[in-house]
């Protein structure tokens, strides 16, 4: 079989790439494992080296329908959509998002119904869909209305996939990804970039500048488990989700000050020094707007991961990112 | 002030068109009530004759670029967006769906963008984004899994509206109606259709089929009501609105049964024994997603009229289209 991972330059995709690849199978049309024989990891950013035979990476733009085209063959089993302009940058440039994270989706959906082979395929959506008046708590079946680009969006791209679905075109899995932190790297255009931002530079020994109060609350997850959950919902059976393919993930809900608090526990004052609050309305505004809380008992349910506190999320960033020690 | 009307040719569109002459003036963009000098009527359907000097009647595609480039102007300062392709057409033909539901409206939102006036924007949504497992009144805070093409575009189409309103580029409004009966004239490819056939056909001495049980709970409004609505959706200030534009709209909550004995009411049982039930599972599939009741209290506190029951509607339609006398 062979998977398709979009966005596979992103460190969302290399890592999903890496651990398919150490996994090697992944349930086929008929609901048995099989064997991947080829991952594809498509993205407009150059291609990385990979010593992995198994790891194709193409440098090339997915809203091109005959990019789309040669990507999705007959074989093409299994589709990972990750790629998107985030919320940051779909805010600042209208036209980039709509681009890539509508039309792209779109032109990928249709690929895959006039080949007629009705892939799987894993989406990942957003808590960034839901805004405005919201319940402390938010329930799968609490009304969207995104308040960014981004998260308008990924809404849309969610009923496509939904239809798409319904109409025996795709067999679609739609995943709503919690902030993610810890991130390694370099900070991004996201408007969540300041969540993995304030563990990962005092960590590195330098200053980070949170733009939102000690008392905003999210919902977040750690890299590893995302994974986790991507490979869950690929594997799951159509017949467990019922008629709504959309799932809320089992995030943690954490204040600022709590991931502040937790990396004070996990590596000292000292490092947690380097925080400097200087708030930022554009992006407060937008990260206020999405829910610090949401009910997974249908996704604990059907048995998809979650991390334990974020203590543990710290810890296991400096584990596998900093070789188990902070530069300070 | 040019008014623009979408779906021009069809039957509430034209309603509107002669609602809106005759009341000969809309609220503009700085909320003072202006004179309405041109209403341009849009649909693919041939132009009917009309004395009215102040309609304008376009056969043309909404779909295509050029025919909105000259549509909308810079005069252009109200549009009413009703053209859809319907319920079971769109469900019989995915892409002329996805075509002008989507891509048409989408057109239009961009057309207005690059003119940069802001036109307010009423949009013709319906009951039909709601679907899947719902709660006996489903209110504007329940999530939307419709289940049919037509809802999952009117659906996207409301999210597309509500993001080029947040950012400035038009001034939306969007009503999701219930199911419009009686409507005159004759059956068309909406699942709904029927809703008026049962009515319509025995009062005209013809024969309607009825493809859902009697127990069948249908939201419905009559169609002068619908147009009162409309008109109340443009003219309503923005601020009144708060942060969602959309609005579920007062109807009726009745069952078949109800419908036929408001019928037996008003024109005798030997009207209504020309009903004859005959269960259609494509069409039953499509009104059992549909909610039989929905919460409009934001519409209601807004000052949005309703009907006052089906036998009002049922002697309205009788007074309106048969000049107070059934055929029978």
């Amino acid at each position: 079989m062979n998977v398709v991972i979009t966005g596979g330059g992103g460190f969302l995709g290399r890592k999903l790439a890496e651990r398919l690849s150490r996994r090697g199978r992944l349930r086929g049309a008929d609901g048995n494992e099989e064997t991947i024989e080829r991952i594809t990891l498509v993205d407009v950013s150059p291609s990385p080296q990979s010593s992995d035979g198994r790891l194709v990476y193409v440098t090339a733009d997915i809203a091109d329908p005959e990019v789309m085209q040669r990507l999705i063959d007959e074989d093409t089993v299994s589709i990972f959509h990750l790629a998107a302009i985030v919320s940051g940058m779909a805010e600042a440039d209208f036209d980039l998002g709509m681009r890539i994270n509508l039309d792209a989706t779109r032109l990928l959906l249709e690929t895959c119904r006039a080949r007629g082979h009705r892939p799987r395929i894993v989406f990942t959506s957003s808590v960034a869909v839901y805004g405005g008046e919201l319940p402390e708590t938010v329930l799968e079946a609490t009304a969207v209305h995104p308040q960014t680009s981004y998260g308008t969006q990924k809404a849309i791209a969610e009923l496509l996939i939904a239809d798409y679905t319904r109409r025996g075109f795709v067999d679609g899995r739609m995943l709503r990804l919690p902030t993610i932190t810890v991130r390694p790297g370099r900070p991004n255009a996201a408007a969540s970039s300041f969540a993995s931002g304030i563990i990962r530079e005092p960590l590195n020994g330098e200053t980070a500048v949170c733009p939102v109060g000690e008392k905003a609350r999210l919902w977040v997850m750690s890299p590893a488990t995302v994974i986790e959950c991507l490979i869950a919902a690929h594997d799951i059976e159509a017949g467990a989700l019922g008629v709504s393919r959309i799932l809320n993930l089992p995030g943690l809900s954490v204040t600022v000050g709590d991931m502040v608090e937790s990396l004070a526990r996990v590596a000292g004052r000292e490092v947690t020094s380097r925080i400097r609050f200087e708030r930022d309305p554009r992006i407060e505004r937008m990260v206020d707007s999405w829910p610090g809380a949401c009910d997974a008992s249908r996704a604990r349910a059907l048995g998809f991961p979650s991390d334990e506190n974020f203590d543990a999320i710290v810890r296991r960033y400096i584990e596998d990112e900093l070789a188990g020690k902070p530069s300070a």
